[in-house]
């Protein structure tokens, strides 16, 4: 067979998964692989080093490559803007502006962004609906020197979310999902009964040069986070 | 600079961050950027690649390569063995058989599955422990026909987790994570109040030939998923 790399990387994964390579064995070297599939090294180069970041192989410079023993596999998270979820799921999207405040932010907020206890911050508060339901709501803090303009950003028009990804772009930052009950006052803002389950994504963004924001998102019950591996 | 396609990866992104090259723009073509790093155009090509599978850009067969507008961004998720997952926080890990029944699976997972409702089935529940503490209750159903040999697996001695990856690896599935409150039987295995908030993990895999297993693994209060983007 000769193709692209992907043929490659079809084949080589379609041998691990029917055993003919089993896992923790050894597999032929580039050269040979080169030389049977037909094509350059740097194709079947190129195949392995994605079935390694996918975790089915590992590869040692000296020792070659082997076919994982037990495969960690992962998974690809996409992270689209509220809308876009929102839209995503067929429903219409919008978004109300709930209150903004500037001041110090809770110490929970700063410390995992790494800031100053008095750095200079504007909280926003948001709520999503989709189509006439509630979606979720975002408790943001957002960290002036790192989204300069921020507080002049017209919030009743465009939502921080969106604001943000244009105008203060992160390039690293942390997610993290957890399961809580709703408090009366969320309760109330998301349609359910106090002490329903919600699930709750917090997420801590850095910019090129300094923090930009720390968002909890607290989704309506019902919500859920899906995943293709 | 001369490097490797990391290297390439790496300045390429500096510019996108720095705003040099902003959202939307259109950057030199691959033969240009070879020109001015002074490596192979393969090697700018597989930085490029990079870069557009995280997001950061959009390329066209003839349109060439842009920032993209709104980065959608992506997280890895590594998908570990149960055990490794409790060992990975510093704990001890412990699995306890609860019980094991063969026969027909609930409605929602040989639908979930793909499979006929009289499918031959075993369901198992187990329970995990991190040092003393319970960490996750595992409930399963796995597809015989999918994992020849399972119903003679000892799984007081290897967990199911554990002896399904080693005897009958998935090549594709789903993953979901939701927030539910804990039902006083799954509380009381949890050790937590009955309506506490738990993460649930349903994931569904499919082998090569044939779908393998249904898990609902409800996490102890206090659990949480967390990913770096």
């Amino acid at each position: 067979m000769a193709g692209g790399w992907q043929d490659i990387r079809d084949e080589v994964l379609r041998r691990i998964q029917t055993r003919r390579w089993p896992p923790g064995s050894q597999i032929p070297n580039e050269a040979e692989l080169a030389g049977e599939f037909g094509v350059a090294r740097a194709t079947v180069n190129r195949a392995l080093q994605a079935l390694a970041e996918d975790g089915w192989l590992e590869r040692r410079r000296r020792a070659g490559t082997r076919v994982a023993a037990a495969p960690q596999r992962r998974a690809r998270l996409a992270i689209p803007l509220i809308r876009q979820e929102i839209e995503a799921g067929g429903h219409a999207a919008a978004h109300r502006l709930l209150g903004t405040a500037p001041g110090p932010a809770p110490a929970a907020v700063t410390a995992a962004l790494g800031l100053a206890a008095d750095a200079e911050m504007i909280q926003v508060r948001t709520l999503w609906r989709a189509d006439e339901r509630p979606f979720a709501v975002e408790d943001r803090w957002v960290n002036l020197s790192g989204a300069p303009g921020f507080d002049s950003a017209p919030l009743d028009r465009i939502s921080a979310n969106e604001w943000l990804v244009r105008h203060a772009p992160f390039s690293h930052g942390t997610l993290e999902y957890a399961a809580e009950t709703a408090e009366p006052e969320l309760a109330d803002l998301l349609g359910c009964a106090p002490g329903a389950p919600v699930l709750v994504l917090e997420r801590h963004t850095f910019g090129p040069s300094a923090p930009v924001t720390f968002m909890r998102l607290s989704h309506a019950p019902g919500h859920s986070l899906k995943l293709e591996i």
